[in-house]
């Protein structure tokens, strides 16, 4: 048995966001370990830029997180590449342990 | 590039948890940073109080997740504002890094 | 109030993988404390056992997410049992909060 230490990062997004492109950003130029992408039910988020401040609930824009992890330092790299792609306060990670 | 400490949160329920409470709590009251909630497609819990002992699977009782990140200190104190609302074992929460 | 150390973890499959056997198994023998199975609405995977290497974004075989929380000692035990059924590099794990 062995593992090695990973990064988890969750991009919080919407329907609108056109995460289509994120998605292949990430496994074109990324090439990184694995992405799944969730479409949430509801939500709201306090950033205007990305949702309304209201409660979102209609089938037009629900929420979509896009999940990857890689090792620490790919995944540092990923993020300034995202920053560029996503507004702030909606990129979140942390570590992890992948088994391997 | 920078980043703030945050804290993630998820909270377990399951559709007969009139979790859209629990949600507009979060969003009028608490006014968290960002709200998502999912909705598993089968799981159970150990805890009689939210789900049954058996596996649940059916369309009548799914489970639902509510996401939510912010800083500690208000994490802190929304999650003991949840404890009044939400029966002990389905609150998790861990320490990420959110990009700013 | 109070709250324990659990270790989360999440396994990442798709459709195609008869996940329901891994279901059964945590419910029945691990008897884990809460399982939730989340369905992605896309993924791509870089360990061609579990995906193509190319985008999967049918309804045929999209990603499946087994989450699970436990105490750390039990998480370890059934992970080590996990790594019989389940490819390498399928298996994150981290450290967090539970409110008990």
């Amino acid at each position: 048995m062995s593992a090695i230490e990973v990064r988890c990062v969750r991009v919080y997004l919407t329907e609108q966001d056109k995460y289509q492109r994120l998605l292949a950003r990430l496994h074109d130029v990324e090439k990184v370990r694995g992405v799944t992408v969730f479409r949430g039910i509801s939500g709201f988020g306090r950033d205007g830029h990305m949702h309304s401040s209201h409660l979102i609930d209609t089938a037009l824009d629900l929420p979509i997180v896009i999940e990857f992890f890689d090792v620490p330092q790919r995944v540092e790299t990923i993020i300034a590449h995202l920053r560029e792609l996503v507004p702030p306060g909606h990129i979140v990670s942390w570590a992890a342990q992948l088994e391997t």
